[in-house]
């Protein structure tokens, strides 16, 4: 016997490619909402409010169900993914990750066509990653777990047995780390053509994005791509032509949705765009959620704009 | 104001790098016990146990609980460290992350002088890692956090911003999937010697290891070192020569602790070898405890005979 959380088992979510693309046809937006949610960033006044409900040493779990939950119905006529990342329950303990669990609920139950998106950032041995999968698809019943490629191909198989499920692995980050290692130029025999200054080859993103094509297919894998990354979109589309980027990094972050769109949309869109600053925490005041679900609401319309121009 | 976990806030806890060789040398021994704790891997006794004083419905935290308790009193006279895998806790959802609180908190009041690691594999954008310090450093109080390199420099930093705690920086993993990235060659001009088979150059995880020596250094980072590697411990000194090392892959996986020291050992010994299934599963019945302690202990008194070797 296994006991997996939550105990109580829901039914099982998936969500095909199509039906994906479905949904962001339907709603002219591939808009995902990050549920980064950060008690030191919500409105006060329904801290204050969650507290006087429900006491000074209870108020935490309701206050962060609650606000996801207001977002959520603010801002799900708007967007396709909701991601809730997994750093920000897990910082409030069993409260946090009661909150997580509440939220994935409160999607399935009132938005079972939205795709859910456990941003975990996952990977280990084999049989460890076979316990994160088990957590996150057979437990909280997301759609979709963020997975990180250093470990290779047993860290990430694991995620890749689960019917309907989605990995989504790290490529090319948003952020300014990505140097580091992701932009690294890998050593490639150029045979005939030796000599300073005529390296052509590949770097560590793109040997991540052609060796995991060995692991899953554009039916089970996406990638993450960081909005900031400009014209290395068109590389990446190079590579892989057919899979859904997951891109993170417009808004705060400083990434350009028209840009993204320019060099990385596809014939099917191919696209998930995150936001979530600009989105969850555009007004600290009792209007948060109506806020909200005005700047998913202006995404959504450049989104239809760019839908509309490749014709989708 | 900033809710982290648990609460009720322990005393911090801080291991110097003096203060764990202190440790090694007094006990003979530099040997890492891994809590994977899999209720499916328990002596079924224990869980029966467990379901009698607790019932069916809330057996499952102190059953995890208990026998971590019972598996460190055993094994804490024979090694200087804990290792809990985080993949193991959260599978069990709420009852397994009070579990993990409960674990540390009994080694901390029982064992202080242990070095206690969160095996979780981390790494995100800052100020996403910086919500997973706070978790892991604040909040739970460990000592050590395993993080994954490829999101570069502000994934890792925000780790190493705490006073007498340390990041335990993935570089060459024990699994098979170590091949994938972890050993590729980077392009590295090489002037004046061109053509092809002189490939002199960097693989990935040498450049890890040289990179994040400017983010940190051996008093606050220690790297993941495989087990499994082999001869390319020594690749790995000539590039870390003072720094600690995780070495999992001891046991279950096929390492040899023989070769790991012969390679890998500095005047410090420098190294935590860590024993997972091979102590705490090695018996199901009544005695596991018992057992685990002699597996400890076998593993101590080889570790000692090392030790002697080096003269430490």
């Amino acid at each position: 016997m296994y006991v997996a959380v939550p105990q109580q088992q829901l039914k099982k979510n998936n969500m095909t490619r199509q039906e994906l693309i479905q949904q962001i046809k339907q709603k002219q937006s591939f808009l995902c909402v990050g549920l980064d949610t950060d008690i030191n960033k919500m409105p006060p006044s329904l801290i204050n409010q969650m507290k006087e409900e429900y006491g000074e040493s209870e108020w935490l779990f309701p206050a962060i169900w609650e606000f996801n939950a207001r977002i959520i119905d603010a801002t799900a006529p708007y967007c396709v993914a909701y991601k809730p990342n997994l750093a920000f329950y897990e910082a409030y303990g069993i409260d946090g990750m009661m909150a997580f669990e509440g939220t994935v609920e409160y999607l399935r139950e009132n938005y079972p066509d939205h795709f859910v998106i456990a941003d975990a950032k996952r990977g280990d041995i084999g049989n460890t990653s076979q316990m994160y999968a088990k957590t996150f698809f057979e437990g909280y019943d997301v759609d979709a777990l963020t997975v990180a490629p250093y470990m290779g191909e047993d860290s990430v198989t694991p995620f890749l047995g689960y019917e309907g499920k989605w990995v989504i692995l790290l490529a090319l980050t948003s952020n300014k780390g990505s140097q580091d290692f992701q932009l690294t130029p890998l050593h490639t025999p150029l045979i005939g053509r030796w000599g300073p200054g005529n390296f052509k080859g590949e770097r560590l993103f793109e040997r991540v994005l052609t060796t995991s094509q060995q692991w899953g297919n554009e039916d089970n894998m996406m990638y993450v791509v960081g909005a900031t990354q400009g014209q290395l979109f068109e590389r990446i589309r190079d590579l892989v032509p057919h899979h859904f980027l997951l891109v993170p990094g417009v808004g705060a972050q400083g990434g350009s949705l028209q840009e993204v769109c320019k060099y990385g949309m596809n014939s099917d869109c191919g696209l998930l765009v995150n936001s979530s600053r600009g989105i969850i925490y555009a007004s600290k005041d009792e209007d948060f959620a109506e806020v909200a679900g005005q700047k998913a609401q202006e995404l959504q319309q450049q989104m239809a704009e760019e839908l509309a121009k490749a014709g989708i």
